[in-house]
């Protein structure tokens, strides 16, 4: 099953914006099986959306469409489409009355415009939308099809999981086609990229060694602020086939790091850093709370978005300003980036905030350096539950929006590991 | 002059890694007058790359296509080209000992792979090195032209301001076609995508009129938690007569959208919320301090990236729990979600972290509902420098991030407007 990507959006071809959703969906299609040739991105203009969609069809067994159905006179995906598969559009007066009532739930009116996202090229279905105004379509053309979908990330997101899939699922089974490829990331904070290359490239070798079946392999994908991940991909007969292969290459590559660099997987998949961290916390039954300073609330506001957040997370003290140091968290003076700052906000936001752990930050995100500190030095401070207050330093790298952010990672994997190491 | 981008990569298709450089060079095409209708993205793969060039030159005047130059057996676009022009390969000897110069420069000895860097289609030009190994191409085809450059990004950009660019202008000039495109964006909050449209409908259909000279076109940009753009877009002789016309029309819209949905435009191009809030307070000489529940930080992280928040940010209390609202911010006894609270918040914050202004969120981010209120409902409270303390209601769609991140920018947004109109 070979699938092509159509980005509209004259926005794209400017570079106004980044085509996040074509990698977004090249990600997904690759770890289902499907193939994928070509990309396209392509401007609001009915000729040569209609120019595009023709093109992929040639080369490929459908197409997935990505905006231009929103409301607007630039919006014509829908019409390109019908021009496609040489249809009329049709209005779908059910879904006008849906459109009307989103708009009615949120106290306001629909406009005329909204009504042209009801329209639909005859002979095609509708993707209901379940987070905005545009539905997606599924559009037959001959034994082929277009999806469309909205250029919005997160209702694309939601209709190629819930709609898109599960069609070129069946369509696949329907042709025999059912290799599945399957993958797995393992998430690290701490090694370089080469670093993990080396400490694995026994393992590569073994891999890519004939005679091994040669159904799994690795790869690195360095993620900025979220570390870098260890993918491992296996393709197999089944999903149980798949599974059983990744389960063995995960345990010898966690072996392998152990025994090499250290405990430096935090995490598989979707997993996140504040998500490892929280099954450490509520495993322990422990409530902690957070004194910032150059993190500015980045670290708390990456805390609220595990589920089951407010079960222990108590809080935060934001303190940019010196005085909100001293008056709020009780920091004594001396210079804000310090161990001793560190140490006593940790202690300031466990008291201030009656929680079991304490977290504080502090440190120099730039451009200019401070106390005498160079850009990217931070001091994190850990109140434990029980035991005495530590503060470890770290020299991070990059601009200011980057020191921040590794500064959070990095403070949250501190406290993760002194969890797992000092506290169970 | 039209050319269009192909990115060579079987990583871009696999969504490992995002295409950085069709969209840097979408947006410096656009800024030189060069139209861009279509950007393709192709694997390593022979045929499917001279596929790509062949459908690229067939709807184009000519090509930039970036990667697949480097040193190994995957770096095939020097042959794909060689096959689209229909000549052969040769090797240029004096490529060959600057690039085993380049090496040895760096104590390191040249792999017989790096030759295959010198091999040049018959009757292409060279784009020399300044910054790796792999030269760029500029290579005729009939009338028409292949432009290739590395993947890596600022060997790329390199090349491209040092070589293309000049040759794309020599070829516009011997056109006659030297027209400079630039956009200009309105950033707007408060009002929908098609409510926005209605109201300019009025200008894009004045400029969509013949005689008009065409020569500005407005389009909506849905950026989500941003809020909505309007894009300006001028094309005309010179920079100057192209600052003129986005002037005018800049100055239509504002006056037609404050004439009928009210004062949404908060900012122009790169101008974030945060940064025209920053004005405002800068210009008062006042300070703030912010008491967040459901936004979790998310406000206090987006002020501290202003440039010299530090002169007006005093802090943040992250009131996760309730009875850090109680404890800290002085919170009396009630729902946690109500009007009472986020007054008492912004109060509270004003006054625990010695504030002139202080913002108070709290609300419902979902998934349940909560003190009897729906998932989506927010109250925003504004203790002012002068007058009473204030708070307003809103409704926000969306899953439990995006109704923190669209809470966050509307207390922003609040504070914005108070200060322009009752503050002033």
């Amino acid at each position: 099953m070979r699938i092509e990507v159509v980005a509209v959006g004259t926005e794209l071809l400017l570079g106004q914006i980044a085509d996040t959703n074509s990698m977004w969906l090249g990600e997904q299609m690759a770890a289902a099986g499907v193939d994928s040739h070509f990309h396209q991105a392509v401007g609001d203009n009915h000729t040569r959306i209609v120019g595009a969609l023709r093109t992929a069809l040639a080369r490929a067994d459908g197409v997935i469409v990505c905006g231009g159905l929103g409301p607007t006179q630039d919006d014509i995906t829908r019409d390109a489409i019908a021009e496609v598969m040489n249809v009329a559009l049709e209005r779908d007066e059910e879904m006008v009355a849906t459109i009307a009532a989103f708009f009615e739930a949120r106290g306001r009116q629909m406009s005329p415009n909204n009504a042209r996202q009801a329209d639909v090229p005859a002979g095609a279905a509708v993707i209901p939308q379940t987070r905005g105004t545009a539905p997606g379509l599924i559009c037959p053309v001959g034994n082929k099809v277009i999806y469309a979908v909205p250029g919005v990330p997160y209702e694309m997101a939601d209709m190629f999981e819930r709609a898109i899939l599960p069609d070129l699922r069946q369509r696949m089974a329907d042709d025999g086609d059912e290799a599945v490829i399957v993958s797995r990331v393992l998430r690290t904070w701490g090694a370089s990229e080469s670093g993990l290359a080396e400490a694995l490239q026994a393992r590569i070798d073994a891999l890519d060694a004939p005679g091994d079946g040669g159904t799994v392999t690795l790869a690195f994908l360095a993620s900025g602020i979220e570390g870098i991940k260890v993918r491992l991909t296996a393709r197999a007969p089944s999903d149980v086939a798949a599974a059983a292969l990744l389960d063995a290459e995960e345990a010898a590559v966690r072996a392998q790091l152990a025994a090499t660099i250290g405990d430096i997987v935090f995490g598989t998949d979707d997993q996140s850093m504040e998500d490892a961290l929280s099954l450490e916390l509520t495993s322990r039954g422990l409530t902690l709370g957070l004194a910032e300073s150059l993190t500015g609330g980045l670290m708390a506001s990456r805390l609220v978005n595990v589920a089951g957040a407010s079960s222990w997370f108590r809080g935060a003290v934001v303190s940019y300003a010196t005085e909100v140091k001293h008056d709020v968290l009780g920091v004594p003076d001396g210079p804000a980036v310090s161990e001793a700052t560190a140490a006593a906000m940790a202690d300031g936001a466990r008291r201030v905030l009656r929680s079991d752990v304490g977290l504080g930050v502090t440190g120099v995100a730039g451009p200019e350096e401070q106390d005498g500190q160079p850009v990217g030095t931070v001091f994190v401070g850990v109140a434990p539950a029980k035991g005495a207050t530590f503060v470890r330093e770290f020299h991070l790298p990059g601009d200011r929006p980057r020191v921040r952010q590794y500064a959070t990672i990095s403070a949250l994997d501190l406290l993760r590991r002194h969890l797992i190491h000092d506290d169970s």
